[in-house]
């Protein structure tokens, strides 16, 4: 919207904007829409479990979930988050309370001993594919063990399939994808029937290729009628790849991120094989917080009745984000209102996502660095921002969109004027 | 004390033996003297900790223990297994609920990433040094991720010491040797000064050697006058190897095998580079767990007094089991009777432990397999078998008892008649 402006008018507005940005600084505010994370008001919701298990600590198969053993879960937490993730309850393992934990675990057995009896370890030289912008914890993982991470441009859609399915039939290297199918992290979009099916129909010349699934939002709907995600290891299993796909999830957004249950699904002859090696590693995940939460939610039924109460909670926020930037930034960047999950991507003019960054810091607003949602933390345009509108109580939250909004246009206005 | 016997009176005895295993048999029991695992009346009083936490969820520092973060533990919880580890707050990270799962995931780690920022993977060709009669799991880690085993005969003292002098110095390939410093599992035994000391003073040719020390039983007495376990970080600091050391240690054998704490100690620069490691892996442990811990127990002297408790419960479990060796089996093998710890090691004839766990089996008892406490499930000469007393109440302990001196008697007549 500052496109048509002349150097005047521009000098003039940029003059007025730093007037209200310095007004805003020194308020003195320190607010934080920097990472996914729920507020106490959430967390309250499921804090009665906190006196659960109660009565017997006994697994419905008998066993004493006090004591060692059942590596991959007791059967009713098997049951209940098999429905949830729509597996079978044999294609299931409960894990500890970190689904990254589950996704860092299975990269490096796939490095050290492979992903299968009948496959090798990946090895050194090892390609993962990363739709972008994407999550930088996914990023992380391949980071740190030396993984060459490849940038998929991803849009409405999901990823865009063509650039994955050249990338998989080239490189036998090319080993994973990461995929945020639902509400993706940051951007908010449902990956599309079509782009699930050409992800399960993929040919990659690598045996030992996985997609890694990260289906962290399944059930965290900001809509009375959610979009319906088509299940991958279903198509999987059409397409006669039912191995090529690990999917995690977990509770962190429903009970607790720091006390939750986290899971991971996939056909019965990778479950088989992960629970092996999980069974070298563990003698078991903790039970008692398993049997917790079952008998806290019940069931899915539960759980999606308590996802009811947490969308009454964030609504409000996310349509406060959507309100500030509709009202304040068209124009100026480009996003997109999510029917679920936790984040809003905000797509600024390239070249300052970095400065609105350190605008808003400067006004005590942290929001997750720039370039965070990009391998290696670089964003190739340095436009995109990811807006965690969860943690913040209504009232912050608009005085932190004031001050991104604020920053936004300060830094465009300054780019413009060539700096 | 059968060695005088002529084959008349073997084979008289043989037939009595048989007759009297025959008769157990029919009386159809179903015992389990295989693993380390506490028995319910244990469990039962940590269970009070299940309606913890109550009131506040907040950490010392004020951290909202339901929420994301703190990947090394809330500060009470540092502290309180730090002084139990005698090691600096600085010195410690907690984990979830698996101190087998730290110890697997350092040796991941080191694999595929390195120890420090100086060295760089472990890579392939890795070999470990293993005190036998050791832990199967410990074993079972290496094996998983292809590790070459080296035994290192353990006596009274621990291991060999010139044995783990002479392969350390001459092989780079000798990544870490794997110990259970007090009241080893399954010996019992506790290290010596001489050999702690011996450890910290090693001179490996590999700059990144490690010591795994598993302090599993560091509280687990079962006497009021316990030995003392000389302290091996401050060894290793006073000999100038201040990161050849982990330290691991949990409160499975405290709380809940299946929902305790679990932690790693070492330097201040080993443990910073584990926790930036762990960033990649997880947000945080269960954090409402460490609390959990921390207010149950209030403090290391809780911890001490708990484990009285447990004392009053176990101490006449291993009674019964070295009074029945004692009175039945003095002359067929060795053992040795433990201050603390978990287990009892029966060395019997050579040539009769798998003999003797399988004759357990046909009378109902369940016993650890014969050869698991060596690498590869391979005992060279077939005669240590780990005794595990604490699961069975005392009843069902003294008819196991009674199985396992029949079987070790029958099969040592058998061997000596020829099988």
């Amino acid at each position: 919207m500052y496109m048509g402006l002349s150097s005047e008018q521009l000098s003039e507005l940029r003059k007025n904007l730093e007037k209200e940005h310095s007004e805003i600084k020194s308020r003195g505010l320190a607010l934080d829409m920097s990472r996914g994370k729920p507020g106490p008001d959430v967390l309250d919701l499921a804090t009665g479990m906190l006196s659960l298990p109660a009565g017997s600590y006994k697994a419905e198969n008998g066993f004493d979930c006090r004591n060692y053993g059942i590596p991959d879960g007791i059967p009713e937490a098997k049951r209940m988050f098999a429905s949830m993730l729509g597996v079978e309850e044999n294609e299931i393992i409960i894990g500890g309370n970190s689904s990254l934990q589950m996704m860092y675990d299975a990269v490096a057995r796939a490095l050290l001993i492979g992903v299968s009896e009948k496959t090798g370890p990946w090895g050194s030289g090892v390609k993962f594919l990363c739709p972008v912008p994407g999550y930088d914890r996914h990023f992380s993982i391949c980071e740190s063990m030396g993984i060459e991470m490849i940038n998929i441009p991803a849009g409405g859609d999901g990823p865009d399939m063509d650039a994955v399915e050249r990338a998989v039939a080239r490189d036998a290297s090319v080993k994973g994808i990461w995929c945020v199918p639902m509400y993706s992290n940051p951007t908010g979009i449902v990956y599309s029937d079509e782009t699930v099916r050409r992800l399960a129909r993929l040919k990659p010349k690598a045996a030992d290729f996985r997609i890694f699934w990260d289906n962290a939002y399944c059930v965290h709907h900001l809509t009375e009628n959610p979009d319906v995600l088509l299940n991958i290891l279903s198509e999987c299993k059409s397409a006669g790849n039912p191995d090529m796909v690990y999917i995690v999830g977990s509770t962190s957004k429903i009970s607790f991120p720091g006390a939750g249950v986290a899971m991971l699904a996939a056909s019965a002859a990778n479950a088989a094989f992960i629970k092996k090696h999980i069974g070298y590693q563990t003698i078991g995940s903790d039970k008692l917080n398993q049997l917790r939460h079952v008998q806290f939610f019940g069931g899915l039924e539960g759980i999606k009745a308590h996802m009811r109460l947490i969308l009454d909670i964030l609504k409000p926020k996310f349509d406060t984000v959507i309100e500030c930037l509709n009202a304040e930034l068209s124009g100026l960047g480009s996003w997109h209102e999510p029917k679920g999950g936790y984040f809003i991507s905000f797509d600024g003019m390239p070249g300052t996502a970095k400065r609105v960054v350190a605008l808003c810091k400067e006004a005590g607003v942290v929001l997750t660095g720039a370039g965070a949602t990009f391998p290696y933390g670089r964003d190739p345009e340095d436009r995109n921002i990811r807006i965690a509108p969860t943690y913040p109580s209504l009232d912050e939250l608009k005085a932190a969109m004031e001050v991104f909004c604020v920053s936004v246009k300060l830094a465009s206005v300054e780019k413009l004027s060539g700096g």
